[in-house]
């Protein structure tokens, strides 16, 4: 089949690799037929994710049909059309129990496009199939639902949820990307007060507006000013970090209430400075989180009611071919204008969807 | 009246001042049977506090008599023998609404021995009488219970609850000086499987250990390490930060379990670094907070049934008049072994209460 593979810092390439094949029997293997570009590829192409190594398929999202089922896969059948997570999930360790499945110990989670082959290919194997792929409804498009692979359930969960986003809370998303307009969305299921989006592209902040931010500023024209002067000095009830750099995340914790809380959903690189000089007396609360994607069957029963605007959030479609065209236009984003690209999508679902089981 | 007078960085006196007096309906005048002195007061003494200016009588915890209540004052009478707590509370802002009161926006917070003269005096005027004291039953003695002004409700408002401490939970006490034994002590209200407390003195492992930590490391030992190890790799449920200074809040976040939670109690006077770059994705909450007395009722009720061990906090104590020797005592902490020094209590309480309103 074909792959996106990582060769090394700053190279990779669609090319040949060896299929995939059933290797335990909890695994199962997945034709993709929509896929997308998570910003973490983009530093695992920089070279910022040491795990990744030469020759990995990379990819941790995907809409794709069940090709194959191992022995002990309970819940899909070949034919099957489904979500595949970004978090593979064991079930049965401490953290499964407990839904955490971002942390699982068992052997999970974020393992593809990072310890194992991921879903830029033609097929994946995906492991703990029965917890990690969700049968889709026909009514949701397979480029829309490849958005709840990942960006959804993470910016719900590790921002919208860890924020504890309440009615009339002043909300501020520093960061309008996928992550941060996913925030915007998802924040907007608690009724705010206000959502407050950040960002240094006016292109991003026009998309946060048209989806639902009530106000927007620009990274350099003093948010921090706009924050105070909305809350009467007082800050913010929530504010999330959704770029991932030591500068916004130190802005954020100058832009939070007392009492309030900071959700860090920003992938770091490097080390922040944390104020405790000024923080220790203000009852902040400051979180981080990987995904743990216990949310995308909510999300999922909330998109086939309509309520995710998400074809809003894929700017950039391409076949899934084009990969390496793909990855150009998504890493030249500030360039592109590109928020999302899709991959595949619904012409190619259509023809590849099987009436009857494969196997 | 005799007080102890803060007049400049390094220099405190116990002098005459004049008596204080109602200078509004809502204060209330309290003749000071028992007082203590604070960490946070050592920091006032150095300079670190600027908002403490020359003049200013120090102290924010004590228990008292009330000689005088102004008209709108409803909930305590003079002759009634009060807890002066560090928190004085307005009632009426939004934040006292939510119980909040360490945040008090309509002039109450953190003031007495801060901004408005404190404790540490034979009088005190009580701003906000109402909520900012609460009265004693006879069965619990002065000394004992001013520890429940200030290190009681912080060690278990902003270690014991914002650590969310749980049944089985595996806690690290990072700091055995009074705040970090008070929540040892109340830490194990929630029953968790094993308390850890970690200090560079023998004698304060030595009381975490009799106060009820299940196990003690020196922190020039390897306390993480050990942690480690007794939590098979995995890291604490629960750390509290009780000391306040950078290195001691990086340990912290070293030993937190992934979906684990630091708890600040520690008042930092410098920035920490915050290793975003390996906590982004371990599902970590960092709390900080000052605390807003609101377990107060609560915490006299356990020690009126005799619940919380306090007497063995008090290492040290004193007649009020010695307050500079108190100072020098609980200042050389190090060399004299002190935990929480008492001024007055028992016998000066006894002397000093009145069996009819003395207005």
């Amino acid at each position: 089949m074909k792959a996106l593979v990582f060769q090394g810092p700053g190279r990779i390439a669609w090319q040949d690799v060896p299929d995939p094949a059933i290797e335990d029997p909890a695994d199962a293997i997945v034709r993709v037929d929509a896929v997308t570009i998570c910003g973490t590829d983009l530093h695992i192409l920089k070279g910022d994710v040491p795990e990744v190594t030469p020759g990995r398929v990379l990819g941790h999202e995907a809409v794709g049909t069940v090709v194959e089922a191992g022995g002990d896969v309970r819940t899909v059948r070949p034919g099957d059309r489904v979500l595949v997570s970004c978090i593979t999930a064991c079930g049965r360790c401490r953290f499964c129990r407990e839904s955490r499945y971002g942390q699982c110990r068992g052997g999970g989670g974020w393992i593809l496009g990072h310890i194992v082959d991921g879903t830029q290919a033609e097929y994946v194997r995906v492991p703990f199939a029965d917890l990690s792929v969700h049968p889709l409804p026909d009514s949701i498009d397979s480029a829309d639902a490849v958005l709840l692979a990942d960006i959804f359930p993470t910016s719900y969960e590790v921002g919208v949820l860890n924020g504890a986003v309440s009615p009339a809370d002043t909300v501020v998303v520093v960061g309008a990307g996928p992550i941060g307009l996913a925030a915007v969305i998802t924040a907007r299921l608690y009724s705010p007060g206000r959502i407050v989006a950040v960002d240094l592209a006016e292109s991003r902040l026009n998309a946060a507006r048209s989806l639902g931010a009530d106000a927007t500023v620009n990274a350099g024209e003093g948010p921090e000013q706009l924050v105070a002067d909305l809350t009467d000095g007082l800050g913010a009830d929530v504010v999330m970090e959704a770029v991932g750099v030591p500068e916004t995340f130190e802005m954020c914790t100058r832009m939070v209430r007392p009492g309030g809380r900071v959700a860090n959903i920003g992938v770091h690189g490097k080390p922040a400075v944390l104020h405790l000089e000024d923080l220790w007396i203000k009852d902040v609360t400051i979180t981080t989180g990987l995904v743990d994607t216990s949310s995308t069957p909510m999300l999922l029963r909330m998109m086939a009611a309509g309520r995710l605007p998400s074809a809003e959030l894929i700017t950039h479609r391409f076949e899934l071919g084009e990969m390496e065209e793909a990855y150009d236009v998504f890493g030249r984003a500030a360039e592109t204008g590109a928020i999302k690209v899709a991959l595949g999508g619904p012409q190619h679902t259509a023809v590849s969807l099987p009436d009857t089981p494969a196997a």
